[in-house]
């Protein structure tokens, strides 16, 4: 008998600790930390500043883009309205907020402030943890319509996470200063992989595959991502965590025949951006050199 | 007791006009005016004549983006069906009809009767008259299911109103016919700016707080933008009479260190297309001879 | 009264034979056709198979756009939800399948197999037998909601058919690998052409204006597009059935000033590619020139 209160004891504070950490709302930190890091993403593109003065117009629905890209591509994928988000004048107006003392502050203040690391590792931090929120409420909302769909639920569940890249990178190539070769649709960043996991998980959880309690698996998601996060930012590593299982899961599905001389293509491994193989390198290469004739 | 009898007498008359002129149908005068002037401009682009002879389907599709494109985008807004404009048969045959005779009468007459000036200018005066009746109606739809979101009732206002210009600016890129560089979007043009306009004093009025009975500010609106359009184009000028109000609202909003040197980018005026300031011309001049360079 | 039993029986047999075959179900077999011939399709673009090995998910999402177009473009020009083809799992894993199989079979069996006649030749019939299930479900889909729209039946119908040509042609455009000049927008391909033809005809006998059953004009309209298809396969020719129509069509709407000599652009007589006339081919060569120029 000896263990058995203090093991329940445990379980009994995880619980707790868990539910508590689910029910945390995102209304006023967690969502200015969201559209601080979006905003500050915006100011730091190239020309972005100059655009600001010139057309505040363009500039404002460039920040509304990043800071609310993802609710659109959900609403989108869904059959609604994608002005749905100007709804919730409180959000809007949080986000507009930010967007000018961003930019049109004096002696750039904020910005200065953003720059100093605690600062910015806060921000990150707690932008991670809205996109737990996201997908959470992406799936139970695109569930009231499409009970059994789960291909359906990952799909807005990773909308509504990681869809502000894509609405940015259209927006960004609609305007002209974006090329399809730098394309984040392409090339997956790491908050692309991560938010198609987290969907994974919260689908599978939610249609009782997985054996967890929802409290418990965002507690668990939002702690991983939250640490990748910041550790990635401590380090200044462009190396992401899954990459090992990327190329565990690569040489399962496509790698049978990765020996097998006869299959050409089939040499290099199974990777996207996290580990760059010998082909792809010469590609990029090969291209780099063309681009530098043609200047 | 002097004056009342008449000014009692002046107000029924205003009272009378207004609400007269708020309850003309648009249906079949000024329905064709506002497609004339639509497939004029359309005949008016580089290459739409020779499209039209070699492929009649893709120039009849395009007259149809630059006719019904405002409807269009403000249903996508809505998360209604694109193609619900197809559904008034009538007034899709009527602009079918029109597509047509500009095209493909013999001899060019309708072409050349538009180059008649009076013509022209009618034509121009009743197209503006459909804009406040496209205001007006954006904004009573929209209201049916966002009553409070007074965000949502400016956007699609403003998208039925100018919503053509971005939908075929979108049509065209995606054809090949147009870069980026000479974007609507970032420059606004003026039917774009006075659209923005009257969709926020709409909303005003809808949400009560403009203290004016719908069909007088429908009366002032469109006699504004009438005589203003009639202006522009008697004296061809391109200044915007918005002019003064945007550096007004530009140095109120973003303005107040203008004046500080430490600023950097804050020298230039806040000003879209309407005043070039000097950085934007410089930009605009180095971007002119890089392309000479390049060629 | 002779031949009158035998002409009763005849009767009896084409109805009986027209009946059987529109209750043809399309599960199984001619989804897996429809499916092969997208996803060989989308293997033998130019880097198809690089794609496929460095990044199999965006392989995988350019595959279903390939298989499941119609169905997302017309979900969209009804304002339904686009991810709705994801509802129907076993389809989407069908599909999903092929594409394994054929991008990442070892010895490229499939494609090897895929190249021979037979199978080709049987393929590409069966997925032309799915393109009228398609117009049939997309007019009796959009007839639920637009009964008397008999423009919005032809346009879903269309777009269901032929609707995969078009969100390709985006999905590439977006992502950098395909230019503008080759769209299959302004040069309307056979397959585009037959589909409207077709919406056209299945709409007038929805609306009862074709004196003919449904099922008899499934089997007619299967059975030309079938044998166009398989005839223009064997013979590889470009020339398609419907170009006497077009110059017909053509003269009759927009020919009537064919010889006179004033009205310019007139002198080339309508056609899209089907016959290309002077005037186009010499613009299309001036092309050819000015870019072998800058290259």
């Amino acid at each position: 008998m000896r263990g058995g209160p203090s093991a329940f004891a445990m379980e009994y504070v995880w619980e707790e600790v868990t539910l508590t950490f689910s029910r945390v709302p995102m209304f006023p930190f967690f969502d200015i930390a969201h559209y601080l890091v979006s905003v500050m993403t915006l100011r730091q593109q190239l020309g972005a500043v100059a655009v600001a003065w010139q057309n505040p117009l363009v500039s404002w629905f460039s920040a509304m883009m990043h800071c609310f890209g993802g609710g659109i591509l959900s609403a989108i994928l869904l059959g609604e309205a994608p002005v749905k988000f100007l709804e919730n004048n409180t959000n809007v107006l949080l986000a507009s907020s930010i967007w000018y003392i961003v930019f049109y502050c004096p002696y750039d203040i904020v910005s200065e402030c953003y720059r100093f690391p605690p600062v910015k590792l806060l921000a990150a931090g707690m932008k991670e943890v809205t996109r737990t929120w996201k997908i959470v409420g992406g799936i139970t909302h695109a569930s009231s319509n499409y009970t059994d769909a789960w291909m359906v639920l990952v799909a807005v569940g990773w909308a509504r996470a990681a869809g502000g890249n894509v609405i940015v990178s259209l927006e960004q190539f609609l305007r002209g200063t974006w090329k399809p070769e730098t394309s984040k649709l392409l090339k997956m960043s790491y908050p692309v992989k991560i938010s198609l996991v987290g969907a994974v998980l919260f689908t599978l959880q939610h249609s009782g595959t997985l054996p967890m309690e929802k409290h418990s698996l965002m507690f668990c998601y939002t702690f991983f991502i939250v640490v990748t996060k910041i550790a990635m930012m401590l380090t200044e590593s462009e190396s992401s965590p899954l990459t090992p299982f990327e190329i565990m899961l690569g040489r399962m599905l496509f790698g049978f025949w990765q020996n097998d001389p006869s299959s050409g293509p089939c040499k290099s491994s199974f990777n996207g951006t996290g580990t760059r193989s010998k082909p792809y390198s010469i590609h990029v290469e090969a291209k780099r050199r063309h681009t530098k004739k043609t200047e």
